[in-house]
């Protein structure tokens, strides 16, 4: 039976520190949460800020829930080109000598040495899940999307297994578009 | 032996009419050429004019000559989402029903009905070149990107043939970063 997955487009978003929430937003501040999302605990907040860097700003960039220990700016590299900053290629949390960019929220700024990636498409799944597919954390694979006019098959697609997470594949909106990924699409494991 | 050609990322352009060139350039106005591109006597001009959709312009997108029969806007699927309009992805010249917007020019402005598109993915070549791939005009076939980090394969790829071609694969911007494709990326053909 083949293998398969859904695939979730992630547009640009922001993680905040506590302290950087709060330079953000003032004192004591706290994320509102609007939308649940599919790996568990995870939310898209009400919060916006602007990304900035030395050209054009990205305005009004949602905050994802709950508040981290770093703070860091996910975006696509087709975005990272717009307002001029570098966003290496990275897994979440692998932030060291990655991109630097301004945040600009309501009650003040935060400037970010480090911190600008383009996500380095991953699935998420649970040790049951990994069991299932014969696979373990932080195996490399390949995922085949087979959409109508853009089919394409990702390699370097990085397995995340922990017991908080929920079975899905995530890519950036570039990744997204270069295989016309909707809503439902569908990815097929290929080791 | 592996069957090898350069993989070339097509920015957002605009192929325009004499005159739709006129109206936004003025009487009697021709294109001035400014680098001449990989297939024969195609070339990047001088001149640019911003994209207007329900959202906010692309500004100074690059017209590309000769002028053709038709107006046709090129643009990613990230860069019509920007700007709000509609991009279906198709091959050149396959602008039936496709998606409108207004062009903005220095002596006047274009409302274009039909015309812009996403492009289909696709490899020029010659004659000979089809040949010793053993493939003909409107095949389908798949290529290989093999980047560090972002290594795909795209699937849904058209082979154009003619004299007039020189051995090419073209992409768009997000079909380039998602497979983090630089200048002097080579595909492989898998069929």
């Amino acid at each position: 039976m083949a293998k398969q997955f859904i695939v979730e487009t992630s547009a640009r978003h922001v993680h905040v520190t506590q302290q950087d929430l709060e330079t953000l937003f003032g004192p004591g501040y706290e994320l509102h949460p609007k939308k649940y999302l599919s790996q568990p605990g995870q939310f898209a907040s009400e919060e916006r800020v602007d990304v900035v860097g030395p050209k054009n700003p990205l305005k009004k960039v949602s905050i994802l829930g709950p508040v981290r220990k770093a703070t860091q700016i996910e975006l696509s590299l087709t975005d990272a080109r717009s307002i001029g900053v570098t966003a290496p290629v990275r897994e979440s949390g692998d932030i060291a000598g990655s991109g630097a960019c301004k945040l600009v929220g309501p009650a003040g700024e935060v400037e970010v040495a480090e911190g600008v990636i383009a996500a380095k498409r991953h699935i998420h799944m649970t040790p049951a899940d990994a069991e299932e597919f014969g696979l373990k954390d932080k195996d490399v694979v390949s995922v085949k999307v087979d959409t109508d006019g853009r089919a394409l098959t990702f390699g370097d697609v990085v397995v995340r297994v922990s017991e908080k997470f929920s079975l899905a594949m995530h890519i950036d909106t570039d990744e997204s578009n270069a295989a016309c990924a909707v809503n439902g699409t569908m990815g097929e494991l290929i080791k």
